[in-house]
């Protein structure tokens, strides 16, 4: 790292999460009674379980790496970087999806990473992907932890070892060039720690996923992740203008110009790629001011398919917010009741749409008078700045609340997927109907609840939210659901995932989403990078 | 193709090129003899050159396909659909560089592909690539014929006979989503007849290169093309939803929704791939209505460095408008004494930029506002519209302009990068320099001169014109200063191409552009997907 980029006070450090619940535990949501009595009530969701084990009675699976390996790994990254405590171990043993969150409340061995490895440089990452390769050692990247499609899934594949690549230790901006708008993070550098060491400086990266707590920059990249500000700042994959890579073939440098037509555009195989075929170490990011000013309007829309068409209207005529977001009926009705809000100002009924506008204070007027007489001509009723204040307030608790739901007896999870605008009412229905008809069928019928929170000229993301009664077997339980909707979106033209990626739990549907002979372009592009095929085993590659 | 988007006149049909200049014979311009006396006194420039061969008294290289070989091709695409004439062969013997051209007015022995065959359908594609593939013939895929990169060259790889596949009877818009702005093109539909299916409809493509008016929309997928509008309505692989791609191997079907992050994104893979891993034959495109209104506004800087600071501060807004140029000083006065205008009410100093406003008259009188604000803060004068109008009318001619001053002895030709913002000024200077000190050491001093026609919020392109007097092997000439401009442009840290795409003559510097491992990663694509090494053998992959 560059003195010039040394940040005047020594960058936060990225918190861990718990092992058995998202996030840390200061902010731990807890449901009211109001809300228990709801959820026993509506979905007859009951609480009275078994306690889950403690950290201290959960048995973990048993290092499988010899002191000889594990003495010449710390060799490598230095002894200080290389832990194979249970505590560490278990911290590295997957995700946060609904069935992550679950596994870690059963009593049965939990598996985890044989060792934890936390490389201080992309030279250490690079002996660490040598030094796999030819000791037959499977490496799962790992960043935040945030994956909910089993992406940092301690896999072995047919390796009988696999160690955690944990990222933290890549923290730093290594360059910024403020006439481009160009900033050079390293891959461990998570949400938080961007906007400090850029705001240093002037700039912002604006990049907010509901992860974005604790998911890296690194992570961003190879899940093609999407911030709730992508209207006005793009996706991550569209901020991207400069990778390097490590892998165990040698290091990759790819993007030398803002736009090329140098033949394919390689680093969009590595970005999205999930550590199946390097490990992204360093990214360097269009990055913006730190906005002026930021104006907001939540909207109320009569149902969703009119409030659909006031977005689409708005982002076709290229005057988007910075955020554009819009609630369906149940979430709007639902976020509503637990906020406590009901009987208060905010509507009870239709859909609620929030816009934020962010940038100098010139742009921020044009933009916030383009778009608000659209939203207004298209028939939205405009609700003032509070309510999206209260959605900015609170927008990463949502996974805090899902902990408690669990805890309370339910399942609650969510899934995403996008399309083209013409198909986005068949698309929606469909995944509802497979989602309620499932459940229904296993005797818990749910609510599911869906908002558009991505859009394009061309279309739109849908996300949902499910909240039903656990099973007996709630692992089982949502298997059959997940696996019904994720066919449902394939068979109603949908991908399978606009911004959650691939890892482990999407990997049936990526055949059907590039074809086969995608999938045979993939497989080859990763014999020719890894060849003894280390890296991220058993997932996104079909 | 449905009858529902079967045109209400038959679409026009495509005009080929003359076999020794670019466009069409009634379009050909002639320089006067003022810019003739110019040329001489500034450049010593002279016109004393034995005439160039007519295409009656040009050899051509003999068709090495047998009979047999010929009879199983014909069967495949039909007999009135196969062309081995020299005249029909002739017209697919490369693109329009300015080496291309010198090579067509040389003596010796013209290569051509051994036949022209022109595919009406995906499947029938699919037929040709299985049949060369078992066969052992090249194929290279052809549309306008426009490459200026040597991207169309009769190139025969390691194979006795190569094929031109003609894509022009694919011109059919088979599919309009008019809510989503999609529209589904045939690949070998020309930019004129783009707009004319779209326009019957009420849309727009807004792709607008120099090729527009015989480039096809398969090439602009295929190099990455980028039009004169690409501030406004993006490069062409911006606007690309879907691809379908014929391959030795099978169909691929690209791009299930408008984002996903669904692993790579494999159409950036085939997008740019200029033939050597496909041929494209459908592309699904973001469209737009037609603009209601246009608005033009030209403006004076008072230099290059000016002018870019300008542009710059008006593209990071994220105000852009549809057109935004700026020539550097030298473009200005010469494109000013082309013109005829010297003494008239235009500046004789500084630097001339261009803007556009398309769309709605909301979003244009929005749009004009901001930038106009930026533009005059950053040390603009706005000429008013004429300028602007009169680029706009004369933006196809300067492919004319060179065969004119071919004619006269020049050497006239262009070539272009992009890079940050930053580096900007640095990469001008270095490949003015570069092309300055070889043609000079050659004799023939030139003139150099540059523009900014495409911009990013982290960078710009660079396209330089340069215009000298020939040598007595000016094909030798040009190589030698063609090799010092993109070597220069490597080491100052611009790509290789922006707009032109890689084809043959950029080709030396591919390796440098994605590095090793990258050009090992594109053999591996292409072993997987064109094992026998058919596909536009010797173009692109290092």
């Amino acid at each position: 790292m560059s003195d010039a980029f040394a940040p005047e006070f020594p960058v936060t450090e990225a918190p861990s999460m718990e092992w058995d619940a998202w996030g840390v535990a200061e902010s731990r949501r807890h449901l009211s009674a109001q809300v228990q009595g709801l959820l026993q009530q509506a979905l007859g969701v009951s609480a009275e379980q078994s306690p889950p084990p403690t950290e201290s009675d959960t048995a973990v699976r048993d290092c499988t790496l010899s002191a000889g390996r594990l003495a010449a790994l710390a060799d490598l990254v230095g002894p200080d970087h290389i832990h194979t405590d249970t505590s560490t171990r278990l911290r590295h043993a997957g995700g946060k999806s609904t069935p992550d969150l679950l596994r870690r409340r059963e009593t049965q061995l939990q598996d985890a990473p044989d060792a934890v490895l936390l490389p201080g440089s992309h030279d250490e990452v690079m002996a660490v992907l040598r030094f796999c390769a030819g000791d037959a050692v499977a490496v799962v990247p790992f960043g935040g932890g945030t994956s909910v499609v089993g992406g940092v899934d301690p896999a072995r594949g047919r390796f009988d070892s696999v160690i955690a690549l944990d990222l933290r230790r890549l923290n730093a901006l290594t360059d910024l060039d403020p006439i481009s708008g160009v900033a050079t993070l390293q891959a461990g550098v998570t949400g938080p720690q961007a906007e400090q060491l850029l705001g240093e400086h002037g700039f912002s990266l604006g990049h907010f996923p509901q992860s974005f707590q604790f998911a890296t920059i690194g992570g961003f990249a190879a899940t093609r992740s999407s911030g709730q500000a992508s209207a006005g700042y793009g996706r991550f994959d569209d901020m991207i203008e400069w990778l390097k890579v490590a892998t165990p073939s040698g290091t990759l440098e790819l993007g030398r110009a803002p736009a090329s037509a140098a033949g394919p555009d390689l680093r969009e195989l590595f970005i999205g790629s999930e550590g199946t075929l390097g490990i992204i170490t360093e990214v360097g990011l269009r990055v913006h001011p730190v906005p002026e000013r930021t104006a907001y309007q939540a909207w109320s829309f009569p149902d969703f398919e009119t409030g659909a068409a006031a977005l689409r209207t708005v982002i076709q005529s290229g005057s988007a917010p910075t955020v554009m977001r819009l609630s369906d009926e149940a979430e709007t009705g639902i976020n509503l009741a637990l906020s406590g809000d009901i009987g208060g100002d905010s509507p009870t009924a239709g859909c609620l749409a929030i816009t934020t506008f962010e940038g100098t204070d010139a742009h921020v007027e044009a933009r916030y008078a383009e778009a608000t007489a659209l939203l207004a001509a298209a028939g939205g009723n405009a609700l003032g700045e509070a309510p999206a204040q209260a959605w900015e307030h609170g927008r990463f608790d949502a996974p805090y609340l899902r902990d408690a739901l669990l805890s309370a007896g339910a399942i609650a999870e969510t899934l995403e997927t996008a399309t083209r605008w013409s198909n986005l009412a068949n698309l929606r229905s469909a995944v509802t109907t497979a989602l309620t008809e499932s459940l229904a069928a296993q005797g818990t019928p749910p609510l599911v609840m869906c908002h558009i929170s991505h859009t394009y000229p061309t279309g739109a993301s849908l996300y949902f939210t499910v909240v039903c009664a656990q099973t007996a077997d709630p692992l089982s339980q949502w298997a059959t659901a997940k696996r019904a909707a994720g066919d449902a979106i394939m068979a109603a033209g949908g991908t399978i995932t606009h911004h959650h990626a691939v890892g482990r739990d999407h990997r049936p549907w990526m055949e059907t989403e590039v074809g086969a002979l995608g999938a045979r372009v993939l497989r080859a592009a990763k014999d020719a990078i890894d060849p003894s095929g280390i890296l991220n085993p058993g997932k996104l590659i079909p």
